[in-house]
């Protein structure tokens, strides 16, 4: 295995493949076969992501994954804004007809939804509207494409919420903010929660907020990200409503699109150490690995034993498997399963039979611990809590090491070229001096405001020394 | 509503408009929006899926959307079977770039998935491998569609088993009618699981083998199939092992698709009634809707008794809404929710409160019992096992009253004519009568022999008179 402190990329191509999470030798640029493994665990994702989002109001519903160009091109700014990004179907049947109209593999389904919508949506009473679906989208990215981190097929979740008001609209990405919060804690992944600056919004959008977390390379990565739409989709696609005075009036719009693909690939890279992955118990596949160590006459005992322990954790729902592979080592299974990320093993030998106990391992320190067998459950139940909230200690530690200040352009590249991650800078506002910031920096992009604690700016921008607008955090993004 | 018996077809379209299951009004023929409440159904009937299937060895994975057509086409029989039903993705990007091969919309996920096993398995330590999963395709259907039933996006899960032997691989094919037994239950949908003549297999399979329901107005749809795919794949995929011995081997296949977005369709069919969906409570997202009946002055107490009752289903993982909304009557709730086919109802009114006592109706035969509060978890559970097992019998009536059989063809095409249903007649197993038997019966076709219970024929073929080779059934299918 690479080191991932002095080798973050290849470490990260290493444990793609090692821990068998998907190949990326499918014959289409940017697409993966995603192996049981991955997929396992960005299901528990799923669940997590689902869960909150339902608590929240919203319900489930499944939309075409083609989207006809003339409904595409409704809301002009975001037509022009993914136009880039769009597979099209042409064509189709035995003899190949070309369509009279050109179908996108959608890229993000807003186009989809809201020509539905202006149908469903009728009086105040049909309001607020808040629904969700979990789907693949398809983005023809023309950037280096790199397993659960950039790809041209991928996994995510997007809400669509519609209000009566204004004010409820923007409530909702206060809401979207809590449920990043609530969402990202479960897999141990800190962030800031921003509102991007004008020149970066999602196209179409009247404002854009977005989590962003940082990678071990020091790089930038964005998760969930959050759109105040106002009224341009429900004026471009007719979402109106009667209000409680009887007048018709268009609707207010988000959406929001947490992409469990991406935050896999986020948390994969942040928690991982030289021997492979290391999964938060929360949405590990098996929280605990059995080993049995066998010794000739010994086995039958410690088979026994090793199902048994399984049998009990699995009536406390706790996921568990006794690898009884006869062709390998305890060693090479010990191996084989940090590689993979499974929080606990636990050891069986005849030893720990004679004297009732067992042996239990933690992935995130190597902690070893003889514990009785009579506490097995609480014991793996504790385990499970501390590695969890280990994970988020050692992730909110890093995280916070990396976010800086500078004052100076030549202190904003010395910072962003040796350790990366976010640098508070002062700025004017203006989209000239976010290119010139960029290209001097070479990448370091404007990530915007945290939202709810922006900070008043004291001086001028640190770019053209004019008078400051906002305090802004710079990086480097993927 | 209209009626189901004398009017089935507009009957079901129109359930599928009003109990808001999905809109027919997308832009683009043959596709769905799917509204939350089948969609929260799905979900549910998805789960009993692919727990069914992880029991039973398999595991998860997600494959490309995508097909690169040098896939596609490697399977020469497969391919052209499939050829007709291709949607193709040829351009993307903002300049339209014309791609220099074509991309299919997978319609089904062979020839993506085993272009990945020939890399993945490599010795009979790696065997049997079995993996699924869950997923849309897209088919570039010629016949017209309908909602559920037959369309050019619908949502299925597909199991890929590879095997050692022959052997191994043929008692998949047991395991996966086992499989569809132990589903369908759960959907109270009775079936006849059919070997299906060889001119009716799954294109590239050595043979197949499908389970038929019949549908309230006579007509046959098949729902999960499963394919005996022998070695056809593995040596056009070049999927090969090295066996105990060192010996080099192609390795032998199956797979399976279970439609759970037709399965629904077939449910809402079979259980629905002249006031809408019934469903069955494994699956229903509501087990129990609760009217609070309010008169004036109660209210609060009505609703504080409502919300109780509420949170002590759910307390039990019994899944409850109350509706409160202010703006209906009860009456107009208790046809809301009979047509949105919520098991039970329960009643709450200020007399009920004084009496300790509360109203249940069954929505499956409209039943109502006051019952003691006190026994109400009790009664639910009891109600719900006895819906879902009327529900059953209900169906396996219908279904048994529409098996019969035909000596001649007048008496099979009367038959045909006048109830549909599965017609079992004797045939000489040639491809020449099936047409004939077709024509002559405006669509029957020959759906198979049961597997497991094949019948000796005693006579001769009910076209050609000649000997008769098997007994099969002949229905009218969609």
């Amino acid at each position: 295995m690479k080191n991932k402190k002095s080798n973050f990329s290849e470490w990260y191509s290493e444990v793609i493949q090692e821990a068998e999470l998907a190949d990326i030798r499918y014959n289409v640029k940017g697409f993966l076969a995603h192996m049981p493994w991955s997929v396992r665990t960005m299901k528990n994702m799923y669940c997590i992501v689902e869960r909150e989002l339902e608590k929240k109001g919203h319900e489930p519903a499944w939309f075409p994954a083609l989207i006809p160009e003339s409904y595409f091109k409704k809301e002009a700014e975001h037509a022009e804004g993914f136009s880039a990004d769009v597979f099209w179907v042409t064509e189709g049947g035995s003899d190949n007809t070309k369509f009279s109209e050109r179908l996108a593999l959608r890229p993000t389904s807003e186009t989809a939804m809201y020509s539905m919508f202006s149908l469903w949506i009728r009086t105040w009473r049909d309001l607020p509207y808040k629904i969700y679906q979990s789907c693949q989208v398809w983005r023809f990215e023309g950037k280096s494409t790199r397993p659960f981190i950039r790809g041209r097929e991928f996994y995510w979740t997007e809400a669509h919420d519609v209000f009566e008001t204004k004010e409820e609209a923007e409530k909702q990405v206060e809401e979207d903010r809590d449920t990043t919060c609530n969402v990202l804690k479960e897999f141990a992944i800190p962030f800031i929660f921003f509102k991007r600056p004008e020149h970066d919004k999602f196209k179409g959008a009247v404002s854009t907020y977005a989590a962003d977390s940082i990678m071990p390379d020091g790089k930038i990565i964005q998760l969930p990200s959050t759109h105040f739409l106002g009224q341009n989709f429900s004026k471009a696609f007719n979402i109106k409503f009667v209000d409680k005075k009887g007048d018709e009036k268009y609707a207010w719009q988000t959406c929001y699109g947490p992409a469990v693909w991406r935050i896999f690939g986020t948390l994969v890279a942040i928690h991982g150490d030289d021997k492979g992955l290391i999964l938060p118990p929360s949405i590990a596949p098996l929280v605990a690995v059995i080993i049995p160590i066998y010794f000739k006459g010994s086995d039958e005992k410690v088979m026994e034993k090793a199902n048994a322990i399984k049998k009990l954790l699995e009536s406390r729902c706790i996921s568990a498997k006794v690898d009884d592979r006869a062709e390998h080592t305890p060693g090479w299974k010990y191996n084989y399963w940090e590689l993979k990320g499974v929080p606990i093993r636990i050891e069986v030998g005849p030893k720990d039979i004679e004297k009732k106990q067992l042996v239990l391992v933690r992935r995130d320190t190597g902690e070893k611990a003889a514990i009785k067998e009579s506490e097995l459950v609480e014991k793996i139940t504790k385990f499970s809590e501390e590695i969890q909230s280990n994970l988020a200690k050692r992730a909110e530690k890093f995280f916070k090491e990396h976010i800086s200040e500078a004052n100076d352009m030549a202190q904003l590249k010395k910072i962003l070229e040796e350790q990366g991650g976010l640098v508070k800078v002062e700025w004017c506002g203006s989209e000239e001096c976010a290119d010139y910031i960029k290209a001097e920096t070479v990448g370091g992009d404007i990530r915007g405001t945290p939202l709810g604690k922006e900070e008043k700016p004291k001086g001028n921008c640190i770019w053209c020394g004019n008078k400051a607008e906002q305090a802004v955090y710079v990086g480097k993004a993927y």
